[in-house]
């Protein structure tokens, strides 16, 4: 892509266009809004490129209130580069390119301590859409009204304040509309694989859902040298995708009575393990059924927030089955996604095959039109381009 | 204990007296029966002691049909006298001190060969009741049917023919009557905190259901330096068993209005690790609610065979919790149990607090009633005492 120019010497607020969810099952709504000067710590980031993630829906359609107070700015999937920077920041400088993060790590908390920083319970900004001193950074230019930020990232504004620990440099010779997959789509999918799962090579992985994340858990698997790797989708057209990353079997869930037996048919006995990239209770049920003795489902798609998953408690115990969840990846994002880039950069990680559709930010609810619809691996919106 | 004389050239088939499960929901049956020779790789077996252990119970009750075929001797837990040996038996002779294991080790299906088996699947013996060859070695003997053996031990028979993979050296300096439990419910509890959950030196873990397997639950945690212990019953002499055995604050059920709200006030934010010694979906779900984000819900006992478990699907992603199956501890009985011996000889593992209850033979039925009333820690048939 072309290169991207930023302003040298930004006054706040600073004034730029934002999507903004304001009522759930509603079309974002493009609003000009203006940016405060990023605080200490903080980043203020033009943003380049921004994913359209199911997650992001599942805010839209109010799928998950505990996460999504409004109004918001959702995005949570992207890059950008490096405008100014608050008091404090000593690892990043304007014209820095950077993939956000949608976890803080305090560093401190036990997770944090443990090798799970992505469960970091340091910060609640999760939940309550603000950033670390508990106020906004972004407001709507007309009504002065602040606005909340998903995940203190909120990339679907053209400019964003991003605290530092929330920021990943990459390399110039990365395309941003390629690293920016990395930050959520690449490192959920991969991440439950490899992090999660712990998936060594020849065990059996069955990806339910081959959109954005399960298209990584399906080359997270193929790079972790697993034997049979079985895409289950309702869509042609993603079944042809996870073929394309490295599913050796695929199932179109359709075009079968029973995906359970088709799976055992493929691994008799069942499989090692079953990654539900979806977000369904009735998929994790399923998955418990598919797996072998001693198996693995990891729920990756996080599931509408009242959904119940019932299982046989017999089963459990006498199989050793085990059900796991697993959150971005299990991502050490520091760690990882440098990673996924020299993979990328080894022609090993697929991110080109993975961007099918870029949008404006005018068209962002056509973005997610399209999304809904299974038409794209993955959308890109493209928010700066010179 | 006194010591057991064996025959020394015993004839078959041999008549003894052994339990029979004849009908679900009933009282055993003391049968005379006639035990036929060790076929290859099998060895005769003088039952000394054996365990009331609740999953005898379940298979009375009916609980687990498909693990229990009638008519059948249970006993599962226990240990005996080599009295003789069939061809091919090469790792004991007449005299030897073994632990029965109630699971069989082919050695070649791929648990057996991934550091898993407990969960070995080379044998179908569980299912059928019947031996390797698929035929049985009891038989009633006044009508001569066949009766169908749990696990292959069927340890509530005063003289039994086992698989010699089945059985365990012990010592003949430890009385049979402790080295007994360790042949489940001290592997099946130490080995669910050890194995299973791998807790370390300094988690915190809640055990519910403080009975034979709950207390080397709570042993096992206090063995690997685990912080608080928090044991779990309805019943308060259970309770003070668990103080005795290491718990380090108890709850009891029916004294308190929320046992999980209990259990946060000890350990704010939650605990790493439930363990369910009881064998109950509803406890796998309020386990679930105990655990902290990253914890583990540990399935140790096997719930009815009906139960299904309820669990909130979006919770279990986004907050990375586990719920896993713990099957016999997951042992590698020929490493584990040598080294659960050991811990007894050091006096470190506690074994002789744990039999709080002798029986004969003829008392079996009331060893049950004793169980359900939760009376007793562990009770013990003594089947052999000269």
């Amino acid at each position: 892509m072309a290169s991207v120019s930023i302003p040298s010497n930004p006054t706040f607020p600073f004034k730029c266009r934002a999507a903004v969810l304001k009522e759930y099952n509603q079309p974002l709504v493009i609003r000009d809004v203006l940016v405060d000067a990023p605080k200490f710590g903080e980043v203020f980031v033009r943003t380049v490129a921004a994913g359209v993630c199911h997650s992001d829906l599942h805010m839209i359609k109010g799928d998950w209130p505990l996460l999504s107070p409004l109004p918001m700015i959702l995005g949570h999937e992207g890059a950008g580069i490096v405008v100014s920077v608050g008091p404090g920041v000593t690892r990043f400088q304007p014209g820095d390119h950077v993939i956000a993060l949608f976890t803080a790590n305090c560093g401190t908390c036990e997770p944090c301590q443990t090798g799970r920083p992505a469960c970091c319970n340091g910060h609640s900004t999760r939940e309550t859409g603000k950033h670390f001193d508990n106020t906004t950074r972004i407001k709507d230019a007309e009504t002065g009204e602040g606005i909340l930020s998903m995940s203190t990232v909120s990339l679907y504004s053209e400019y964003t304040v991003i605290p530092q620990e929330q920021l990943l440099p990459v390399k110039k010779s990365i395309p941003l509309n390629r690293a920016s997959l990395v930050g959520c789509a690449v490192m959920t999918g991969v991440g439950a694989v490899v992090n999660t799962a712990k998936a060594t090579v020849g065990t059996t992985v069955v990806v339910v859902g081959c959109g954005g994340v399960g298209l990584n858990a399906i080359q997270g698997a193929r790079i972790a040298g697993c034997d049979q790797i079985i895409g289950i989708d309702l869509l042609q057209n993603k079944l042809d995708f996870a073929k394309q990353f490295g599913a050796t079997h695929v199932i179109n869930g359709k075009e079968v009575a029973d995906t359970i037996a088709e799976v055992h048919k493929i691994c008799p006995g069942g499989v090692d393990y079953v990654l539900d990239c979806i977000g369904n209770a009735k998929v994790l049920e399923q998955g418990f059924m598919m797996i072998k003795g001693g198996g693995t489902v990891v729920a990756v798609g996080i599931a509408p927030q009242t959904q119940m998953l019932s299982i046989n408690a017999f089963m459990l115990a006498l199989t050793e089955k085990r059900i796991v969840g697993s959150l971005y990846g299990s991502a050490r994002s520091q760690v990882d996604m440098p990673r996924l880039l020299n993979l990328y950069e080894q022609k090993r990680l697929m991110l080109d095959e993975l961007v099918s559709k870029e949008y404006t930010l005018d068209e962002i609810n056509e973005g997610f039109e399209l999304l809904k619809k299974g038409e794209v691996a993955r959308g890109v919106i493209i928010l700066a381009r010179d």
